[in-house]
């Protein structure tokens, strides 16, 4: 009876990876060990300084859900940026299995593939409401998850910070000469953008902006928003904040998950890890959306922030100039060229309702 | 032994909701019974057609997600309005849980609780990401938790069609003298801000609109957006579309929960019908964003409808009957002064960023 009764342990342990308390003492060394197998405890890294508000507690309340609803089967440890692994080997960490999960922005990995950059955010390109209709709704997911496949790896949007800022800058911005010379902090296509007409794009993590625009070794630097620049002091080191956010319009984030460490999990774990990050995706817009105008309010009001609009005339250069860069991007590779096609095809399709709907309705509302 | 193993049993499924397989014959009736109370079939009952494009998917698209998740252990078979009980007949059926759950929209019960209009759309108001910024960090949804625990029901954010078109007309409106009585179905806060510029609003549900307006028993209705107004084939009873809807700007879409439901699932179950219900919230909004403009080409590239914009004079009356109709309800009603004055001051705090990220955006893009 023991025998039986520790096989009826064991198959339902493994149905539900619950441990079988007392009786467990009485099953094999053997058995107890793979049941044990069934409850997953996972790693997360991240490309963000540990708890980073918005884009740190995306991680964070991930993996809260996930343990709440699979009642302690799966639960997810999550490092900071340096805690395990630098920000920037987050895409290898999980590519090889050290870690089954991580968070950041696509764009990153653009030396990995340059299709990653239409995955986090395009020069001019779609506000956050458009890209996750587009990712959705639109085959972008799909197309992600065949680019990142390659890698090991399963892509999933990982929320959005909305429109960002422009940035600081220690010089104010009259005209296209303005650009020239300028040495900012700017990642991704934009950065190409910015290189194409005069300036200097330099690429530095978060954690280095204040002193880098302190000392001048930087002129300018973009972060997101009100929200996480106010976290990061930047108003301290230069003069101007900059709007509208050309660069990008509704930055995307992702979370990756080893394929094998995927494949491991039992199906209903795997639909508890897809909900929850769509769950999360949308969580940190609302976020940001509710807390980036008391930011922005008492960097005006405390700090006495300037804030001023890109004259229109360096907005159109920025918008000829990205469109030659992205011309350049896919023009060298296949899949980007894929990737973008499909995006672009979204764009041209949602854009005129934006501007019946969204657009119009704004206005109405300020008239 | 076989009590042991009975009890063994019982004890994991209670934790579980799994049933023990083959021992299963071993256990008294009675414990079987209890053991299978642990797997939950639930009812949800909404006020949409079965399977209607959008509306009608989050609460199958919600259903399929928690099974998944739960491996099975909460199933929620759905049930489109008339099937179990009237469209209109949703919240007092899940209020006595006669269906565990529902899915509608907020202001459809104001004869309940004036309050709940604030909820769905308010006339100028929040557009969807503002609405999900102020639910789910601005303490709105605290709210309408506390507003809706008077009829035993916890509402949860439950999708929104994003920016509504203003609507279907026969009659060309040029100026405000042509709201003046103009029969249109128009529900919530917007019908009685129609009322008080002349105009004669009308309740009726989605499925009679088509006849409604055929027959010339109303001038005008709106509806959702093109996507779904393309469903019900509006444009072959109307000769104008207008834009922008003023009036739901943000429609958020509610699931509702019987309180005691709830309180007999256990935690994690709990939890998966929470984050479920997040990422349907978000997905509903993906889809109509990816939707909609498709929908909209096809209704004048292949049926020749007109969409023009609301003059601005019309715009800007409409939108003063609708502080002064909202000023009617919160001073009759203290309820809906407290979640008045919560919605306000977020819209009042949110405005500024989304004028100089989201507006800005676009018309830079718009260049």
């Amino acid at each position: 009876m023991i025998k039986k009764l520790a096989a009826l342990c064991l198959s339902i342990a493994m149905l539900t990876a619950i441990g079988c308390g007392e009786e467990k003492a009485s099953t094999s060394q053997a058995d107890a060990e793979k049941a044990e197998v069934k409850t997953f405890n996972w790693r997360l890294v991240t490309t963000w300084p540990k708890n980073f508000p918005g884009l740190g507690s995306a991680p964070e309340n991930f993996a809260n859900a996930v343990t709440e609803m699979s009642a302690g089967r799966l639960t997810v440890k999550v490092y900071g940026a340096n805690e395990l692994v630098p920000a920037m080997a987050v895409f290898d960490t999980v590519a090889r299995g050290a870690a089954e999960m991580g968070h950041g922005a696509a764009y990153y990995w653009k030396g990995k593939t340059s299709a990653s950059q239409f995955f986090t955010a395009v020069p001019f390109g779609l506000n956050a409401q458009e890209m996750n209709g587009w990712l959705h709704y639109g085959g972008g997911l799909k197309l992600w998850q065949e680019i990142y496949s390659d890698f090991n790896l399963i892509p999933f949007a990982g929320g959005s910070t909305g429109v960002q800022m422009a940035g600081w800058f220690n010089k104010e911005i009259n005209t296209v000469e303005d650009l020239k010379g300028l040495k900012m902090r700017i990642p991704g296509l934009a950065g190409e953008v910015l290189q194409r007409v005069g300036g200097i794009p330099v690429t530095l993590p978060g954690g280095e902006l204040f002193t880098a625009l302190q000392t001048g070794s930087i002129d300018a630097t973009e972060w997101v928003g009100p929200y996480n620049d106010l976290t990061f002091g930047l108003h301290k080191a230069a003069k101007y904040y900059y709007y509208p956010g050309w660069h990008e319009p509704g930055a995307m984030l992702e979370f990756i998950v080893n394929k094998d460490a995927w494949n491991s999990l039992p199906k209903d774990l795997q639909a508890i890890v897809t909900h929850a990050t769509r769950a999360m995706n949308q969580d940190m817009l609302d976020e940001y959306t509710a807390r980036n105008n008391a930011a922005l309010k008492e960097l005006i009001e405390v700090h006495g922030v300037k804030v001023q609009k890109l004259p229109d005339e360096v907005l159109l250069a920025l918008k000829n100039a990205s469109e030659e860069v992205i011309a350049e991007v896919i023009a060298k590779d296949e899949k980007a060229k894929k990737v973008y096609d499909s995006f672009k095809a979204f764009s041209d399709d949602v854009r005129p309702y934006t501007a019946i709907s969204e657009k119009a309705f704004i206005e109405a509302r300020d008239l």
